[in-house]
């Protein structure tokens, strides 16, 4: 590859787009364009061979497009830093060889994204630029129909992999808040809802905007069932009054 | 108005249009979609003849939709109530007559919006549909380059119009924040910020993704000189290692 020769210091630009939380026509208008301009795109693939950001965009990919999945573990303990470095080898050379890189997202690539470890190896030596995306933690409360933050709101996105000690404190101080990252967490989620006194408030939402988006109340999830991009929705309880 | 008729029983539906932070290409395509193909267009006005939601999206706007401006008011203790009723009050003419509306919103509609105030009033007797929009919040981290939150961080938005003490309590608490409504309330800020000492860590960024958008070290901001549409992003500090 890099026998070819590309035109005088021309590099490639890697961008980093935010797909958005799952409806292929929440990308933005961007987005799309970048994406279908760009001659490499890259996305992360599971090790049972799922690539889900891939899935959200996959009408908008075209043939002639080289395609790089990322093959990163994901077992507890275990650094995917060396599956991104090994990557990120790779796409310098597309990059120094003046081709553009799309990297695909979920959401926004800065926020709780991997994008980061790319553009952290990359963005020194080549043309980077984020394309944001539209977020899980917006969408999932449009979804629920429920208005999320108002006027003087302290709002905060908890993840599920915290202790219960951590959850519960920073939620006691929020007036609205999301929280992530579910799936084997929701038990102790739940829990510490409950001692809040929240859980008539809080709303439960799985694959919000996706084909087979859920809603089910909080009450009657089976823990069992949650999967990780699943998500409570605690909304403001409108303590500012008119305005 | 209310002499026209509609087909049996099919009512307008009211949309909410997230428009994201500025840039006008940063509107979903599902967004731009309804947009272009509703009939009628509500948007917020400013007592001094400002429209900034339809600046953002005045290029993909139609000679043969109607526009109806909110003039609303802006003054401290002047509750804009009466003015989203007489507004909603319009709106459901047009609705139960069988026209869509879409009512304009910067950023995610039920993200610190306005339009729960006309989603509240309409959507109990009228289909309603929230499309999701790009959040300041996360398209400012990505204009300034910097990953903003990371794995289990503790994500805050706090706005700067609550005291200072509030403003410090939260963010001793939080892994990642942005503070939101500076305008007049930066010196308070800043002086959160010094005293946490989170000046190195702390980026200011005014109208993100906007023509005339500006980056400006913090240290060097003028504090007569803050808008409204300022943030400040103060991002992870990767304290969650590998993975």
């Amino acid at each position: 590859m890099t026998d070819s020769i590309s035109p005088a210091n021309k590099l490639g630009t890697i961008y980093g787009i935010g797909l958005g939380p799952g409806d292929p026509e929440l990308l933005t208008l961007k987005g799309y364009r970048i994406l279908r301009s760009v001659p490499i795109i890259v996305y992360p693939k599971s090790p049972d061979g799922r690539c889900i950001s891939r899935s959200i965009v996959a009408e908008y990919l075209q043939s002639h497009q080289l395609e790089i999945p990322m093959i990163l573990p994901f077992k507890p303990g275990e650094s995917s830093q060396p599956g991104y470095q090994k990557v990120a080898d790779e796409l310098a050379i597309h990059l120094a060889n003046g081709q553009d890189v799309a990297v695909l997202c979920e959401g926004d690539p800065f926020f709780f994204g991997t994008f980061m470890y790319l553009y952290n190896r990359l963005s020194d030596r080549f043309p980077a630029e984020v394309i944001p995306g539209v977020s899980s933690i917006m969408a999932s409360a449009d979804m629920l129909g429920i208005p999320l933050t108002y006027r003087n709101d302290v709002f905060m996105a908890i993840t599920g992999t915290l202790d219960a000690e951590v959850i519960r404190d920073r939620l006691a101080l929020a007036d609205a808040a999301v929280i992530m990252k579910l799936g084997r967490n929701f038990v102790k989620v739940y829990g510490v809802l409950e001692e809040l006194g929240l859980l008539d408030r809080a709303k439960y939402i799985e694959r919000s905007t996706m084909k087979d988006q859920k809603i089910i109340p909080i009450r009657e999830v089976d823990p069992t069932q949650v999967p990780y991009f699943a998500m409570i929705v605690i909304p403001s309880q409108w303590k500012w009054r008119e305005g």
